[in-house]
């Protein structure tokens, strides 16, 4: 199931995914452009950690020149930093590369303590796509990533769709797209991750709990292109849908 | 007014201090000793964003042989690192070094987006005592600092209290001690940050919104040493109150 959350006629609610259309609580369907986006999980019923990966596809690495990490390069965001399906995000008017980062977004479903990478599965309830925009301006120091390159408000993007996890049957084994006002950009596949899920999940688990709703976005993969305000920015991965967004 | 959040005969719930005590909402005092202490701010009625700031005293910076960072030096926590007053941080079995960090911790009061240094404090609801614990060992890597070293369960002990703003007539003016088993390990002083409270509002709020509830840990003056299994380590600030917390 594809689960959405959106606003329709001033009503914040759930909707699922039904041929195309949305299906509202109250029955009805409405076209996927009759609403607005928001990012499809809850917004934190409890705190919620979010945690994203750098370098984690080594042609990315290579692209950025940097080495491929030993151990997985991780960093914090705030919940400020998300944003739905079809909005906007702004780029800062003074910078010179702002790049969108297509990621493979795991939503964890149990609390996970200790898990071996065999059990991974059990802990996730499904996935969605992350557009993790970087402002490579501000990246140039020695303490990257900070929070003006990954922190802004509103710059990942999340969705469309929370997509349960049975109905992917292996999320290392999907295609991952990019495109710019329609151009494609940037092609990958996340069986290229350096650090797959299963790995990821034992890794934090072994020193911190992931709760359910907590995110992990595993990275992205080269292909990163400089976009301009108006840019239409698009996020696809197989099986989870089109994650739309536009620069202002 | 300092603000504690506690558990007490089973139940949580607010207290306040009042002459050594805590005045509990029924009317009731009990000792200090008498209730279980847990982080004194609310358990996110919405999500919380957690900032923390490295090396942002310059002694501290020199002892850890890096150079003062130019722009603050900040990174995100999860809410699973926070721990409350009289509980018990971990350290890892495997690990070297370990040690605190008694920091000055900003509780905001007012959503604040785009705020001059000037107006910084009108945003604030008030402070508190963080000891911020660091695994060292896990920070020689180019991508500090990492998870494993600050965002471990339990290892950033919060409290005891929330002091209200308008009782800390300026947070650039007081003293910071830690005690290990007693013995004063740490001395230092608000007014030797190198990025001071106000800046720090100017500065975040600049490209993300600060929200009602979000923590800035204000970073550590020099003073830290290692710290094992039985230590009680008290991270005490002027006007704050002291914060106890055992290594297991």
């Amino acid at each position: 199931m594809k689960h959405a959350r959106i606003v329709h006629q001033g009503a914040t609610q759930r909707a699922v995914e039904r041929d195309g259309q949305l299906l509202l609580a109250d029955g009805k369907l409405v076209a996927f452009d009759a609403v607005t986006w928001l990012p499809p999980v809850d917004p934190a019923p409890r705190p919620r950690t979010i945690l994203a990966l750098g370098l984690n596809y080594a042609d990315h690495a290579k692209e950025l020149a940097f080495k491929a990490p030993e151990e997985p390069l991780v960093f914090l965001k705030g919940e400020g930093a998300l944003n739905g399906h079809r909005q906007f995000t702004k780029r800062p008017p003074e910078v010179q590369f702002m790049h969108y980062e297509c990621e493979l977004t795991v939503v964890i479903g149990r609390t996970a303590r200790k898990v071996k990478r065999d059990d991974a599965y059990d802990f996730i309830a499904g996935y969605t796509v992350a557009n993790d925009y970087a402002i490579r301006d501000y990246l140039e120091n020695w303490y990257r990533p900070n929070l003006r390159v990954k922190n802004r408000d509103g710059a990942t993007p999340l969705g469309p769709f929370l997509v349960d996890r049975d109905d992917v049957p292996d999320p290392m084994d999907l295609k991952l797209q990019t495109t710019v006002n329609g151009k494609v950009t940037q092609s990958g596949h996340t069986k290229d991750m350096i650090f797959g899920v299963p790995f990821l999940i034992e890794y934090f688990s072994s020193f911190m709990t992931l709760q359910p709703g907590d995110l992990i976005l595993t990275g992205t993969p080269d292909g990163v292109v400089d976009c301009r305000r108006g840019d239409v920015v698009v996020t696809e991965i197989e099986r989870l849908g089109a994650l739309e967004n536009t620069i202002q």
